[in-house]
């Protein structure tokens, strides 16, 4: 659990009581750190979105970080639009707390199942991040290439809807199907879902859009090498464990603090990313 | 036929007299839900210009929803560049009702011939799509490796003019030409022309529009797909039917009403969409 | 010849004398028709800039009108960045006529030995076109796949300089390596570099501009069906020749007319074209 | 040495007792040389994020144009995000002469090693340049397919970090790591870093920022050329000799000169380059 999440949890506390009873947006009001991390789940969406990671579809979501058994997500609608007013409080079996009849995404069962069995967890994105797909599809595993994406290290696994569910619509629209995926994933930051798209997780929810970002960067790097022929060098775990070792606080100017004012800016000015 | 077309031709009863008499301008002024169509199919010329599926070149019509002898198509005309003054009235042989000797696309026999054959169909798209280009001349068949291609499944044919025509400029300008593309076609959604682009049809114009798009996404994901090599697990038709059932109807923040939104503001504020 | 240029031509006759001894841009001042082609040939900068076909280097070339031994092109200036001070008027020697000290294009020699051959043409492009500079360096030739590139028919000739001139720095800087490239190009519309880029000819300047973003579009094409493997479909030399027939006036609504306003409407905007 | 850096030395001579006393900024405002470096080392970090080359990483350094033994570096900061306030003054060993608690970037090193050894040398950029990275992890070597990159010739060697110090974080966070990587640049002007990046370095940041843009863009193409298969005809180190003489001052409208005004207004506009 980071620092900041800590911080968020003493700060939380006074105002417990009364959160546990009123809708989040009046929670919100009443707390700084919980509409700080409201902002951060709302520029997440925006930044997923205009870094190319989600289009129409996806979502990402953060842990309640006054109650661990509930989570912050959006009303249904697509990420580059969504804004403080969307988002919403669910309880862990995907119930939403105040609906007021807002559409909510079927696939909400994907958060709540990592929250359940992943204590370590307190973001999760969901995502049809474009070149991550084609890993899905074939037997050529997802791998580190790159330092920036040693997290994926040694490889992605895959969830395929079939072996647990036969022949669906392929979307993990209840607790079971969502238990499966999270079964699949383990203890890992990412795992695909075959024709569809992946999860990524993490401690909290700039790394975890960070991890989705890179996931996506890597997929093209490996995508590009595995076009060029022969063996690759991959990240070793053992790297990976020493690399993961420096992203570990928040740090002014180093690893997420540096890119995710970077990220916020584009997504803000509307202006893509240079293409890579 | 979507519950929304059945409000269009109830509200048009009342005006079909008239309309079937008028140029299609005057009926829209008089008629809000035809005014409604029209900006959707200007709609549907803008969003896909910006999201890369037409470049200067391909074209997107609706049936007229009081008089299914007729549709509704832009004067000739760069996608990107039509307003509601564009759009004009055709029968199905391809014949202007009120040209005032404007410009009209040589190959709208593609649209005529389609609403001819298809009484399910009420939108149809052609273009050069990019991606889909290279499936057109290979003998690698388009299948879908994403649910939100699913409606590729099995696989979308290939219309090859050499076959009816022998050597010809390639292009579909007059019925008999159209005919045997949408023999090919059958009750299909998605027909590629051989070294030219293709035909994407649906039940109205927002649904088209996005299997349009997703024919483009599914192509680049499938050809990286075939890059790296091996065996590739595709949506499989009972998948694709489970799929399209959640896509029958138009709800708030689901499926298509989500997408399309967006869409529509990123061709209004002139930005490209994040790089895929 | 084209219409326009038959128009360009009657109407410079009055002028022609005064033409001939004065600099060209007073004799644009004073010929509207020399103007409006200056004004194209400025367009084609900045359009061929916003398309990718140059980046920072290549350069556009009009034969001028009244003086068919003569041809306007930019100072040397990246494309994107050129306006109709910066257009000048050179012999077939690659000599200017004004000069004023402005550094001019080291390989303008590219262009005088195009316009000294070849009668037909009116507009020269040199491009270092970045997916058809790929095709230059392999044995793999670039020939159309898309209708839109059906002049590519039936192939795209190589020139290497080792062969003319031995290890060199690679560059047409003077009138006998322009020579030996022009004599590979033949009567065709597009050569290629050897690890360079291309040149592009045509009738007039927004054809050849035309002529070098579908060269490039179709570049990118070919290199997808190649990565898709198997045999390809290319378009026949029989079926350009139909194609072409439809490109050969200036009709509104239609062929180059259509993309010129939308290419001319993107470079004015500084927005980019959609990804393709 | 480039008569420009000849320029700013001369004039430096007469600051260059207070200047070594003083923190840069100080020396910058009272000599107006220094400021134009520092203007253009500002630039370097807007063009090379706005060209793709660094994200949220990568940095760009000049060597102190009084001060051999010292150079300028932004503090630890997204290098598209950087402004002239950033920029901090080093030394050989990577310490901050005037530090002020500002974050410092932890691979400095690379840059602090490259001015020991490389007198030549007056400028470095450390980039995670994404097309060059998957040449980094597998065995074909990146070489010249096009003239503005002739300067990977015949091939650019690749560091890898397991070789000198076994498993680490695999970044380049001291002294003998920084030397390790500088011995296998040798007098070259490219190196990969295996699975992170490469160096690449300069007589002037200009040229230096030049060549880091034309190594990726070549990767681009060599890559796409490696698709198409076969035999590839990689630029001779005789061309680039030839070609190389032709970079070797900047003359106004060519070489360096003038992309370099290009992506510097392309970087103030925040508009994307055009596609590749």
């Amino acid at each position: 659990m980071t620092q900041n999440l800590r911080r968020l949890l003493a700060a939380s506390a006074v105002v417990l009581a009364i959160a546990a009873t009123l809708p989040s947006r009046a929670s919100a009001q009443s707390n700084p750190d919980l509409k700080a991390l409201i902002d951060d789940l709302v520029a997440a969406n925006r930044i997923l979105y205009r870094q190319g990671v989600v289009d129409g579809f996806g979502h990402v979501s953060v842990r309640h970080p006054a109650r661990p058994d509930r989570f912050l997500l959006s009303a249904a609608k697509a990420p580059g639009r969504v804004t403080s007013e969307d988002i919403m409080e669910f309880d862990l079996d995907g119930k939403a707390i105040d609906g007021r009849d807002r559409p909510v995404y079927s696939e909400r069962f994907i958060h709540a199942e990592v929250y359940k069995a992943r204590a370590d967890v307190n973001a999760v994105v969901h995502s049809h991040s474009p070149t991550v797909i084609p890993f899905s599809v074939t037997k050529v595993p997802l791998r580190p290439v790159h330092n920036t994406a040693s997290f994926l290290a040694p490889e992605v696994p895959v969830f395929e809807m079939r072996n647990v569910a036969g022949m669906t619509n392929n979307l993990v629209t209840d607790s079971a199907r969502g238990k499966a995926l999270v079964e699949v994933l383990g203890d890992r930051p990412v795992a695909l879902l075959r024709g569809h798209g992946n999860v990524v997780v993490g401690p909290d929810v700039r790394r975890t859009v960070a991890r989705a970002i890179y996931t996506e960067v890597n997929a093209r790097m490996l995508l590009q090498a595995v076009a060029l022929g022969g063996p690759i060098t991959f990240i070793d775990p053992e790297e990976n464990k020493l690399i993961e070792a420096g992203r570990g606080t928040r740090v002014t100017g180093h690893s997420v603090d540096r890119v995710w004012q970077m990220w916020l800016e584009e997504a803000q000015r509307g202006v893509n990313e240079p293409p890579r």
